[in-house]
């Protein structure tokens, strides 16, 4: 039979981003556009002690649990913000979900009718504008520098698109990997106090923070400066996926009781819930010892960092030379701009047949002007695939700027 | 700050699920409202010893995977659709998912705009009518008797309605535990065929066949009846969540290339993908030796089937008098009708200060009729628990109707 689909799935079925991953199953291909951790720095050992404990409990642990996740990892979430991130809440504000993806679609189909706007720091991950497009949503992109969202121009867009939502990445971005100042976070979250906008921040890179001189002075999310998480303008999400293990698909959402219970509902019906079982191993690895959660992540950025540095070195190889790009703060990513006129879609059909991939900028981003820039992954080739994968892909900028 | 939700989500937020469950949460509470296997059943030593050869394997185990589901896996489910129900698809047809529940979801997703009709078997499960009423789609009933669809009138609402989707569970259906048979099957087949609807077969209790003096004659599943599961006419969804465990949360859509294709891109937007590792745990668990499938299928059974044979027995009892039902041939639930004029909303809130919960018949039903009707779960009480809860419930029941 022909078969009809519904027509705001039109334009996700055609995305670029399938022709990347059936490349990307090909032995010796390089994907630099992937979203994938090390999994070198996985701890499995850990973890395969930790499910000879939980299965060993008995069957309750393969039985359906709480929809809302299973209550002692919750809670451990909250001590952790509480001690580390100055936020205060209780259990019925925060929900697991399946990974940051899963907490983003549910606020989308919680929130936004067909028609509504949604303002989306601009570039953004392409997961959150396949999310927006798929619900319908007015996508405005609104525009920042290096410091965080531009506030005259933001507060102009409320008033004339009286948007929703607002979804940025204050920390860390995907795929810019850069930082918003204190006085632009608490003046964003000002204005969204004024114009009634629920704030989304999206913390999935939070924890990857690689400038290793600032150490251990971390900027409060605006979920914390929102009276510590309790005065529900903002909606805050992050994952285990980045930090811990990806197949573990384990992410939350945290925010006002209200939305969280929403979420929870549409969450039933989305997928019943999520893997207590997993839930319950993650809890069990990072109540340790012998695993120190923050001894994990400083190893992983320490890790991440070195893998970045050898990209820097890399990027300013001559073949590279009228490439463009800030150095990330934290996260998995340089976002590098391309020489003036060479379109990044152009540019990746060049490169697949050479066995090389990145991400096209188009996908991050909700205007034009992502055609001029690529996302480089660094956080998952070895040493040999980068030095490899970056050669490549500068041969094919190369091939096209030695034409113009 | 005031939210404002997105308009179709209201009705879901009031649903009585949520009392259902707030309540279920305290101790000593009976709830036959819920969809749980009987937990004493889950083979939980032979899971904790594939999750150690699993995770003894190496950290690939807790990367992401395909987003599609562990291919081994896949292959599994093919090769027993191939041996044991004569259905013979490839790789490409097959999407894992969170549950029955995620496929559905993504089905809905997929194909139904705002207004389209959708054709639904009634009774169904509340899942479904949830989901549907989420996509904004014009849900319509259809009638059946003990054995099937009416097919007259089935075809007058193809006519009508121009439907893009049927949604049934021809085998042991939720709630009501019928069957249909092999004539019916092959007549709602070729109306699908004709009026060109993807007809949605929900298999979720397939395997739970209580009615052991049939022995091994099952009836071929529609989607086996459509040229093997390759005529592209049906799209055939099933779960270990009732054989197996549900917190390993793994479901699969197994249909036409193309549906699966755009439901695997709608995937990765809900939720990136499931987990990979509770994949490979399952696919570990059923390529045993120790672990034998159909045995463990043969005990779930003979169990339920005690199971269920205790719950009429209790029906029997004069607190029931009035109510009716037939014996369900698979699945969990006994779906009865109340006596005239009882509403089963009403009866709820009645049962619930008693410490006692059934599933009112409003939420398995697109028209009104629903309201005379209970579901009653015997997988998951113990012996106790359902002699006390039916005792309780009839209790409620003969109160109201000694007052009329």
């Amino acid at each position: 039979m022909r078969y009809s689909f519904a027509s705001r799935t039109v334009s996700l079925l055609s995305s670029p981003l399938r022709q990347i991953r059936e490349n990307a199953r090909l032995n010796s291909f390089i994907s630099l556009a992937e979203e994938l951790p090390a999994q070198e720095l996985f701890p499995v050992k850990l973890l395969e002690e930790a499910a000879q404990d939980v299965l060993a409990s008995g069957p309750d642990v393969l039985q359906y649990g709480e929809p809302e996740g299973f209550r002692p990892l919750r809670e451990w979430l909250i001590a952790e913000w509480e001690n580390r991130k100055n936020a205060m809440i209780v259990p019925s504000q925060v929900l697991l979900t399946t990974g940051t993806q899963q907490a983003i679609d549910l606020v989308v189909r919680l929130m936004v009718d067909e028609g509504d706007s949604v303002l989306v720091e601009n570039p953004t991950s392409p997961g959150c504008l396949q999310v927006l497009s798929m619900q319908g949503a007015r996508v405005i992109p609104t525009v920042s520098d290096g410091n965080g969202l531009l506030i005259h121009n933001l507060e102009q867009q409320m008033k004339l698109h009286r948007p929703k939502l607002l979804f940025a990445a204050p920390t860390f971005s995907n795929p810019t990997g850069g930082v918003w100042d204190l006085g632009r976070r608490q003046d964003v979250l000002e204005l969204c106090r004024r114009y009634s906008v629920l704030f989304v921040e999206d913390d999935s890179y939070g924890e990857l923070d690689l400038n290793l001189k600032r150490g251990e002075v971390h900027l409060p999310s605006l979920f914390a400066l929102d009276d510590g998480g309790r005065g529900g303008q903002v909606l805050y999400i992050g994952s285990f996926s980045k930090t811990i293990a990806p197949a573990l698909r384990t992410g939350w959402a945290a925010g006002a009781a209200p939305v969280i219970e929403g979420m929870t509902v549409l969450k039933q019906l989305a997928d019943t819930q999520s893997s207590t079982m997993n839930q319950r191993l993650l809890h069990r690895l990072l109540a340790g010892p012998p695993f120190s959660w923050h001894d994990h992540l400083a190893l992983l950025n320490k890790e991440y960092a070195t893998r970045l540095k050898l990209m820097l070195e890399l990027l300013k190889r001559p073949l590279w030379k009228e490439v463009t790009w800030r150095v990330p703060e934290g996260g998995m990513y340089v976002w590098a701009r391309l020489p003036e006129g060479l379109d990044s879609a152009i540019l990746l059909k060049a490169a697949l047949p050479k066995g090389v991939a990145f991400l096209p900028g188009g996908l991050c981003t909700a205007g034009k002007e992502g055609a001029s820039y690529i996302r480089l992954n660094f956080s998952h080739p070895g040493r040999d695939e980068l030095f490899l994968g970056m050669n490549l892909i500068g041969e094919t900028i190369a091939e096209f700027t030695a034409r113009s």
